[in-house]
C-alpha cells in the first residue's frame, strides 16, 4: 500500500497522519501544540518532526509501505501553486516558502493547500460527504472557513480564495466583523460570536446555569459551555444555540440557492451541539432557500472529528499531483 | 460557416437570432410579444416560427450556410436533460416539454437551459466577461438571476438550480420578498423594488422630480424613470441609485468572497445607470471584501444589450452537444 502525509497546521494545534492512498486507513497520528510565539522555524521544524515521526510508524506498522508525499493544510491566504502562505495573521506569517522548506526537510514532494479547504476535502474523501460531485463545507471554530467541492475537486477561483464563506454578509447592517465589514456570518456564529452572545444575554439578565459553569468567571464562556447547558436544557444556552441555528440557516440556504449541492457539510466544534443544533438549522434552510434546491440537499455534521484535515491535506497532495502542480 | 439559432424566452418578449458557430456574426434577428395570456401552445408557436424566420433570413444571407441547431433559454426550474421546463409562474406553464416541441416543430435539435444562465453565458462567449474561466453573472430586471462560469462551462448544480443569486439573504431580518423569505437581495435592488424604494422615498415628503416625470402618477415610476431623474441631478434619485449600490454591493461582495471570480457581470436595465450605479456599487465590494479576492475581479456591466441571452442560448447548445446531452 503507499501512502501519504497529512498535515492540519492551525492556531493551536499541529495534527499529522499517514493516509493510505486510499484513504482506508491512518496511521501515525499525533498532535502537538503549534507555539506559534517561539517562531516560524520552530513550527515548521515542529512539522517536519510530525511528518517523520508519521512516516517511520508508518513503515514499521505495515511491511513495505511507501510513503508518495506530503499534504499540508495550513491558515491564511496562499498560493497552491508556488507552495507559498501568504500571510496568516494566526502564526504571524508573511510570504512563506512552507511547501518548499517541508519538502527539504522530510524529503519528501510536498502540496500546500488551505486548512478549510483540506477538512471540507477530508469530509468529502472519507467523511459524510463521500459519495457525491457536488459539496459545501463550513468549518466552524474561532472563525468560519468553507470549502467547495465541484465535480469531485476542490474549487479555488482563481487566486486561491475561493470559498471564504464566514465573511458572507448575512446582515448587511449587522455586528461589525473583525475582518472590518458588518454583518458576516462569522460575527454571529463563530465560536467566540457564539460565546459573545450567551454573555450579552446574561448580562442583560437572564437566568442561567452558564454562570455556575464558569465559577461566576463570564469570561471563561466558550461554545462549547453553551452546548453542555443547553444539554442539561438551561433555556438560555438553548436559545442561544436555536439563535445559531438561524443564522448558520440564512448563510447555509444562501449556499444552497447559489450551489445547488448534494451536502452541505457544517464541521468544528459546532456539531457537539448535535440534533438540538441541527434540527433547528436544516428548518431554518428549508424555510428560506429554493425547495428544488432543498430537497436534493442534505445537511450533516462531520464526521471525522478533528481528523478531517489530516485526511483531506493527503487527497488535495494527490488532487495537485493529478493537476501536474507537484511532482512524485 | 455554421450557425445555431438562440431564443431567448422572457415573460413579456420573445427574442431570436441565428449565431454563427464562433459567436462572431448574428442574422435573422426579432422580437416579438411574448403574449402568455394565449396559452402554451401559441406561444411555442411563436417560438417556432421566429427559429425559422432566423433560420431563413441566415441561408438568404449566407451562401452554404448551415444552421445546426436551437438553443433556447427559458424562465423557471428545468431539467436541462430532460429539456423540460418544470414551472414558469410568468408563463403560467407546469412540466412543458419545450425541447422536444421546438425541435419537432422546426426539423431541428435543440437544447434547452435557463434564461438567467444563458444571458451569463452570452457574456462570458462575446460580451463584457469574455476570456475568463470563472465569471459570475447577475441579471436585474423584475428579479435577479444569476449565472456561474466555471472552467469556462456553465455551472448547473445537482439539479440544474444553481445560481439563484436573487434569493440570497443579504439582511436576514430585512424585507420580505416575493418568494416569502425575508431580505433577499432582490427585494432590494430589482427593478420594481428600486422603483418601490423611490415611491416609498417620495411618500415619505422628499423633493424631487420624478412625480413631475411621471405626471404625478406614482404608479407609474419604474427603474428607469429613477436613473432618468437621476442622471437630471435629482438628489433622492441619487440617493435611491447609491443605496442599490449598497444592496448590489453586499450581494457581489459575498460572490467575490465566494467564488473568488475573474469578473462580475451586472446585466440589465440597471447598466443604464452607468457609473453612477457601477462606481458606488465596486467601492462597496472593496470595502466589503477580500483584500486578495477583490484585485483580480473586475466588476463590470453587460455589454450585449438585449441579445446576451441569444448569444447564450446558441453557446449552451454548443455545451449540451459537448456534454452529450443533445446530439446534432
Amino acid at each position: 500500500m503507499r501512502y501519504i502525509v497529512g498535515i492540519d497546521l492551525g492556531g493551536t494545534n499541529i495534527v499529522a497522519g499517514c493516509v493510505a492512498e486510499d484513504g482506508s486507513a491512518l496511521h501515525g497520528a499525533h498532535t502537538e501544540p503549534t507555539r506559534a510565539e517561539e517562531g516560524s522555524d520552530a513550527v515548521v521544524q515542529r512539522i517536519i518532526a510530525l511528518a517523520k515521526r508519521a512516516v517511520d510508524q508508518t513503515r514499521r506498522a505495515v511491511s513495505g509501505a511507501t510513503v508518495l508525499g506530503i499534504g499540508i493544510g495550513a491558515p491564511g491566504p496562499m498560493n497552491t501553486r508556488s507552495g507559498i502562505v501568504l500571510l496568516t495573521p494566526n502564526l504571524g506569517w508573511v510570504n512563506m516558502p512552507l511547501r518548499q522548506r517541508v519538502q527539504d526537510g522530510v524529503g519528501l514532494p510536498a502540496a500546500l493547500d488551505n486548512d478549510a479547504n483540506c477538512a471540507v476535502l477530508g469530509e468529502w474523501w472519507r467523511g459524510a460527504a463521500r459519495n457525491t460531485q457536488i459539496a459545501i463545507g463550513m468549518t466552524i471554530g474561532t472563525g468560519i472557513g468553507g470549502g467547495i467541492i465541484i465535480d469531485g475537486r476542490l474549487f479555488h477561483g482563481a487566486s486561491d480564495i475561493a470559498g471564504e464563506i464566514g465573511h458572507m454578509t448575512i446582515d448587511a447592517n449587522g455586528r461589525r466583523c473583525k475582518c472590518g465589514n458588518y454583518g458576516c456570518l462569522e460575527a454571529y456564529a463563530s465560536g467566540p460570536a457564539i460565546a459573545l452572545r450567551a454573555v450579552e444575554a446574561i448580562e442583560s439578565g437572564h437566568q442561567t446555569i452558564l454562570r455556575e459553569l464558569v465559577g461566576g468567571d463570564l469570561a471563561r464562556i466558550t461554545a462549547q459551555t453553551v452546548y453542555e447547558a443547553a444539554r442539561r436544557g438551561d433555556d438560555l444556552a438553548n436559545e442561544v444555540v436555536r439563535d445559531t441555528a438561524g443564522f448558520l440557516g440564512a448563510g447555509v440556504a444562501n449556499l444552497v440557492n447559489i450551489f445547488n449541492p448534494e451536502v452541505v457539510v457544517v464541521c468544528g466544534g459546532v456539531t457537539h451541539a448535535g440534533e438540538r443544533l441541527f434540527d433547528p438549522l436544516r428548518r431554518e434552510v428549508a424555510r428560506r432557500a429554493f425547495k428544488p434546491a432543498v430537497q436534493v440537499c442534505r445537511i450533516l455534521p462531520g464526521e471525522l472529528t478533528g481528523m478531517a484535515g489530516v485526511y483531506g491535506a493527503a487527497r488535495a497532495f494527490q488532487e495537485q499531483v493529478e493537476k501536474g502542480i507537484v511532482r512524485l
